[in-house]
């Protein structure tokens, strides 16, 4: 929306909208009160008010509140302060207000998107979801398909498995109309980009029944020869997962090197592809990912299509799949109202402009810019409501720029679909998607978030863009001011990359030290005084971030580079291989003192001289 | 718990119980926003009263409070009254209160089971709440293992996942440590029982990785046989999509007979199993349905474990997994508060004393008793806690007998689990389920609702008990008033079943008429008039069922014996091969007049007899 004031938009570091929140909520709670009380007006109370008095009765609702009471004292025991400027670690922070409203009252009604039937109104608000976040990635919200899923993991797991059948589909339609693919040499079937293999089935669209019963649906893995998969070292767990689940097995998992700023090396991709190819292998999918778990590293996307478009020349072209479970949503700082992609420089104008991004920082480089912008061009991407969509979890999604493509998983006969009929097509969601039952609360929650900001710069972009400020000014602060000197010790800070996007990764060490050990050791007493920990109550933190373990086993010697700007020599790394590291996520618009008197930022370097304090008296 | 009066426990039908609704969870609202306010109690406010009053915060205000509102608006417009006893349809009601809260305000600190680091509170929650699952089973709640999923189709998932892997683990023994399984050959080696893997597994712990990349998820499908599946035709079709999903194909599902009771038909599975031993191939698992969608029909699960001994004679064994993903709780009806499972004269005893299901009915069976029972020794378990659970969407879970087996897919290094440790193992959910990012909330919610109920025939026992009475009431109204005489014409009801659990199955049919065709149009005119559909106002219908289709394809010839009782000739079922029946769940516990003034169940037979007049005049 346009002058949005996103202040308005969270519950608050200090709770600072709670009587707009408890108005809106009481009032919804209300109404669906008088809801139930109005269906069928005239029909009496089931329980009455002698049972209210009844002495089973009060011992029942004793019951409930002291249970009631005692998970609310042990989730303020222990539950972390997603909330506050102060904690900057996890992806996480403070929840859009009209999200949680909406999460809050829409379960009230109990809808289940499994099917219409079950939720006449949330599903159709799932559809429209799933077109947002189609357009917010450059696809067109008619042709394409979105939808709700339970978290990122299901949504990979959900595209890799229709990339998987999808591959086998050329071959079983050569079983059912061999003319269709006549004079295709098997190698070549194998090597169909899925573009045309989803023209193919669409020529066959009667007899798709045929064609799932010989594609790996019905057959299973073990008849077919579906290829690798390629990912980035950096990638999430849940890609070992599903190549798990599925049965691809791990072994057709190929890990991509990543480069210096820690995005996929285009060499290495380029070459393991061509090793493949020249083997006689099949390529099933290439997976980017924009929003790295760890660094929020962007791949070059734009790169990848490219690099497709180049083995098509060979006959060769693969399925391409975008993990931007994280990443996703910044998507909406490069779209103005019409969501249209903004030209670099207006782009850079109208961040500066509206106070989102200085334009001093040069974010986002031209590498940043073509990834984001080349995500239009890919088969389907993963996009968390519930990471930068700032909704409650649990909400993931996917969506795939060509909705035919769901027919291959669909258990229902294809003649239920009907092209014209998009709509009715999507309401037993339950039978296309990894899903069965599901929350029609969690669509309601993304679709209010949705209709309130907009997926643009006036919008979400808005509130994304600030957190990669705040990551800038970080980056900043720890460039400018490289040295913290506590008493006659002095101690480097420095970070991995310049950020991506809005999470930073940062390591500490005392100047005269070249122990990776040591540093290691440094770092790690650092994070217990800034990490959670269950044993600690959540009140004695001045901030708190994450921290995570750069080893060699995932990211080859990269982060020799890193070491490189303290002064640890390579024989350092070679001992030990691997390099503790701090981890901050800013996706709080709190932390930069333009929106506050207080100065959070410069707080938490203030703060990180005392800790060091501390950590040599402890010595 | 004791004396329990479940009338304290839901909102109710006219939100009887509002107040204490509203009052707790306002204060646990106000708890939330308290806590927000105490962490760093002295850093000043964010958002400052003068940001509030300024035009575009009140501006960004409205629009949230309109987008609400517009939410609400929609939700009362289109929701389906599951509330209202006069609701008999899908497997849903009223939500237990306890349940609601403990969701709505447990999302206020957004925790999130992927990680103890993200859900300090909630993942012990998880943990505990599959411990409690995992003692409903009968399984020993320290040994075993159980969590929350997205549904029951994704525990339905993971449970096959598991016993996919685990099939191929022999194979990859024999690789590691030949020794070990000296002298067995391959077809034992693909033939040995889940518990004897499980033991050799535990054997070479400290080789897990090995086993692992060895195993299906290390080398893909493609190199195993591993044999198929076995499904009465009663299933639910996520079992499609988890054959499809997991390579294993739908060649590989065999559908069992159903017997008249439309429970598995165990002649039919022993000689499928017989020829698949024949055949030489393996069997990767028998799976028992414990209340199946349509029916809530009750697998022989006695037998299906006896015919696994039967055939562990011949050297041949075989994962069990129960699909209760519906019945689950149910088993509560059937234990005591100290979780014992009561004998048979006892339980009926117990039942009618306590006023839960009279008698006279003779509920349960034999049969349905001894299956509930054997669930106790299988090998795992789906149990919805959002269907009899009465938990808000979304939340099914899985339950494991053996808890070694999630090491066969977990991302961790064995190392990292100590089997002293099982606390700490549990703690990073997301490294070893099917999904990663998760709502705390939902187990929270599962939480709240066992702690106050109890899993046990004083608690949820109690509720779902009367559910069940309500449908043998329902079933004993259709057999001693078969005819519902309109003016001079006379039409039949008639019940699929006597129902196994809470699930009836009925239709209707002129005396006069003995074509398919015409009984079929006159139960869908009914069901036009019982049914929701999105094009009429939910304020039109006095009652509310769910309907379903009785296919060929789907049940082969059983359907037959449900025509006769209408003198439906076999031409006619030969001719058209499908009956169209309704179908009502009973889990409201407001039915029946025990509980309130008002017959539901009268007027609603009284209410078919003025459908059916509707119908004669629009004839």
């Amino acid at each position: 929306m346009k002058n949005m004031n996103f202040e308005a938009l969270f519950l608050g570091p200090k709770a600072e909208n709670r009587d707009f929140f408890k108005e809106i909520l009481n009032f919804v709670v209300d109404e669906h009160i008088h809801w139930r009380r109005n269906f069928h007006p005239d029909d009496v109370p089931s329980i009455t008010l002698a049972d209210q008095r009844r002495e089973d009765f009060i011992r029942t609702q004793q019951k409930t509140q002291e249970v009631i009471l005692q998970l609310s004292s042990l989730l303020k025991k222990s539950s972390i302060p997603w909330h506050s400027p102060r904690y900057v670690g996890h992806m996480t922070s403070d929840i859009l207000m009209p999200a949680h409203l909406a999460y809050m009252f829409t379960m009230l009604y109990n809808p289940n998107n499994v099917a219409w039937e079950a939720s006449p109104e949330t599903t159709r608000l799932e559809i429209e979801v799933g077109r947002d976040l189609a357009q917010l990635m450059g696809f067109d919200r008619e042709t394409a398909f979105g939808h709700i899923t339970s978290g990122g993991s299901l949504a990979n797991v959900e595209a890799l498995w229709i990339a998987r059948n999808l591959k086998s589909v050329p071959l079983a339609i050569r079983e059912i109309q061999p003319e269709l693919v006549a004079g295709l040499s098997e190698r070549e079937l194998q090597h169909l980009s899925p573009a045309r293999v989803l023209g193919l089935v669409d020529v066959l669209k009667e007899r798709m029944t045929e064609i799932k019963e010989r594609s790996v649906r019905g057959r299973g893995l073990k008849p077919f020869q579906l290829g690798k998969i390629f990912l980035p070292e950096t990638k999430h767990y849940s890609w070992v997962k599903a190549a798990d689940l599925l049965g691809i097995g791990l072994e057709n998992v190929v890990q991509v090197r990543v480069e210096e700023n820690y995005r996929m090396d285009m060499t290495d991709l380029e070459m393991k592809l061509q090793q493949t190819v020249d083997a006689g292998d099949p390529i099933l999918a290439v997976v980017g990912v924009v929003g790295t778990t760890e660094e929020a590293a962007v791949d070059p996307i734009d790169k990848i299509i490219e690099l497709r478009s180049e083995f098509e020349k060979q006959g060769v072209s693969f399925y391409i799949h975008v993990d931007a479970a994280y990443g996703g949503y910044a998507r909406s700082v490069f779209l103005n109202e019409e969501s249209q992609f903004l030209p670099y420089e207006e782009l850079l104008d109208t961040l500066d402009e509206k106070s989102i991004i200085t334009k001093n920082f040069g974010w986002p480089s031209t590498q940043v810019y073509n990834a984001f912008k080349a995500v239009a061009e890919v088969d389907s991407v993963t996009v968390d409501p519930h990471k930068l969509g700032y909704i409650p979890y649990q909400a993931g999604a996917v969506v795939f720029r060509d909705r035919r493509a769901r027919q291959l998983i669909s258990y229902f006969a294809p003649y239920v679909f009907s092209e014209d009929d998009a709509d009715s097509n999507s309401l037993l969601l339950g039978s296309y998607i990894v899903e069965g039952s599901k929350a029609g609360a969690a669509a309601a929650a993304a679709w209010t978030a949705h209709q309130v900001l907009g997926l643009n710069v006036e919008g979400y972009g808005k509130i994304i863009g600030e957190g990669i400020e705040g990551a800038q000014r970080f980056y900043q602060h720890i460039c400018e001011e490289p040295l913290i000197r506590v008493g006659d010790r002095s101690f480097r800070i420095a970070a991995l990359t310049e950020p991506d996007m809005n999470i930073i990764v940062y390591a500490l060490n005392e100047e005269s030290n070249n122990s990776l050990e040591q540093m290691n050791d440094l770092n790690r007493r650092i994070k217990e005084k800034l990490c959670f920990s269950p044993n600690k109550s959540v009140y004695v933190y001045d901030f708190m971030v994450s921290s995570t373990t750069l080893e060699h086993a995932e990211y080859g010697d990269q982060p020799q580079k890193f070491l490189d700007k303290f002064g640890i020599p390579e024989s350092e790394w070679e001992a030990s291989h691997e390099v503790f590291v701090m981890r901050s996520t800013i996706m709080s618009p709190y932390l930069t003192e333009d929106f506050t008197d207080v100065d959070y930022l410069g707080q938490f370097f203030q703060n990180l001289e005392k800790l060091l304090q501390e950590i040599i008296k402890e010595e």
